[in-house]
């Protein structure tokens, strides 16, 4: 077993300041991470949010430049966007430097970026699972991955000693790490992740097409169960676009057991089975049990969202 | 224009303590909305509850008895259950007695209840769009309805002054009162709560049933998205069964729209139209700031949920 190097890194470069890259910046600053921290965004309004928020010691629109000295790199761009990023900043990679991202795709982030690397340095692709529906550099905190799950999915020539390092960083900041395969982690992403998007941005677009119903009423009536899928539905565009080109295959495929599984439940309402849903209905409890026991759901009442002052009375 | 009588009612019977029939107790309490309030359950467990929490006046198994002196008398059951409910208690309601119930369907509890009302009793329907995950007695508290939407479907011929006790009761407890018809009320709540539960009920079933993807594995990286909808799936079941199986005709409707947004949308995943993806994805994000807008709903990142203790670090 190799040692293991938890000392700070020297210099951390994030590409990309939106709401991860810029919880990652927060968090490596107050836990102490990194000694430097190099903030690289294309975009100047970002960057001068990132200045007047004091995010990194350095903050720059130059690629090649920002990431010439760093020892961690991680990519915190859209997932379509990570090969071209690591073209233009592979030469310019110190050797034994370790590349790694925060995407929500693995198997194609592997792909894009893995040719652009040259030999000697690391690429040790990782993704947190935590965000929020905010994003950009103000929507960024430090405690967005404290508890949550970050996974890493090396190949399996990958120097141990990187993978390491990159696990050692993630529980710097609180995050809980596992490691798996590339397809693996796709398959199960697809399902706990990539499909409730499809379908919670799918409602939200059905529901704003109705003639029979106005957009006002569904406003006013969300409170009924809609309004939770909006929260999803607002994520960043971009982002979701890029999920889901990037891992069409899983997604059409859990996409398919779902619409499978919708079928029956029609079923069973055209037929007035009534046991048949009771008994799905009353089995869907205990998986929120098993997460609310997880710490990762809160067991609050409807998230604890406008907590009654008076929840007793 | 009758004059609204706005005082409190002398005696309110709630049929049925869960927790809107006890949110209802407590509510009206609080507020002052009445003299004395009987709960009437067919649960001892629930009656000992309501009895040691001193959410009623009177608490009885007795439904006639119950009923008797009401001048209001609210059914909080199951809407499966309101007919026969209806059917036990309608000979000893007394003249001029109202008689209203909290159904998240109409036209079938219209149908159901009407029936068994003597002359003389007026019926107003009604809805309070809230509510939570949580079931029973304690789950209840008395600004579950505060600034959220109360439906009203009376019918045609419904005494106007009746109507106006009971919004003027629902808008004592801090409700925003709306009137339509029973079928456009079952039309818009089938695409604002209906189907969003089938569907979130029918992801979770999903998940739990995969074989490449461990159960295990579902609820540690549920923080994708998955985990919003397993609060929606973890709702009462008996509630739900009811309201599936006597709202059938607008939730196939709207599940029939909803599944032909999903197959164009998988079509364009299929295909790579990126375009299409996130001029939706674009969409979707103006109904959530038109909700968070109307009040009926948080606007703090993941709704609040884990509040982090420094969230500008």
């Amino acid at each position: 077993m190799a040692e293991i190097d938890a000392r700070p890194l020297d210099t951390l470069a994030i590409v990309g300041l939106g709401l991860i890259g810029s919880s990652i910046a927060r968090g490596a600053r107050q836990f102490g991470l990194a000694r430097r921290i190099v903030a690289i965004d294309r975009d100047e309004a970002v960057l001068e949010r990132v200045r007047a928020l004091n995010l990194a010691d350095a903050a720059t629109d130059d690629l090649a430049a920002g990431v010439a000295g760093a020892d961690l790199v991680i990519l915190c761009v859209p997932v379509g966007a990570v090969g071209a990023v690591a073209e233009r900043m592979g030469p310019a990679l110190k050797p034994g430097a370790i590349v790694s991202d925060v995407g929500s795709v693995k198997a194609s982030v592997v792909a894009a970026v893995a040719p652009h690397l040259p030999v000697g340095v690391h690429f040790v692709p990782a993704h947190p699972v935590a965000g929020t529906e905010y994003s950009g550099p103000d929507a960024g905190f430090s405690t967005l991955f404290s508890g949550r799950w970050c996974i890493l999915t090396p190949a399996e020539d990958t120097d141990p000693a990187a993978t390491a390092r990159v696990q050692v960083f993630w529980e710097g900041l609180r995050a809980i790490v596992e490691t798996m395969t590339p397809e693996h982690h796709d398959l199960v992403l697809a399902i706990t992740s990539h499909v409730p998007h499809l379908i919670a941005y799918n409602i939200v677009g059905t529901a704003a097409d109705l003639e029979a119903v106005t957009q006002s009423e569904v406003i006013k009536f969300s409170a009924g169960g809609f309004r939770d899928f909006t929260r999803i539905a607002a994520s960043d565009p971009t982002m979701w676009r890029d999920v889901f080109l990037t891992n069409k295959d899983a997604v059409l495929e859990m996409l398919g057991r779902f619409n499978e599984d919708l079928a029956a439940l029609a079923r069973a309402i055209r037929w007035g089975d009534g046991e048949a849903l009771h008994d799905l209905f009353t089995r869907t409890r205990a998986i929120r049990r098993g997460i609310v026991a997880m710490g990762q759901e809160t067991a609050e009442a409807d998230f604890g969202r406008g907590r009654p002052s008076d929840p007793a009375a």
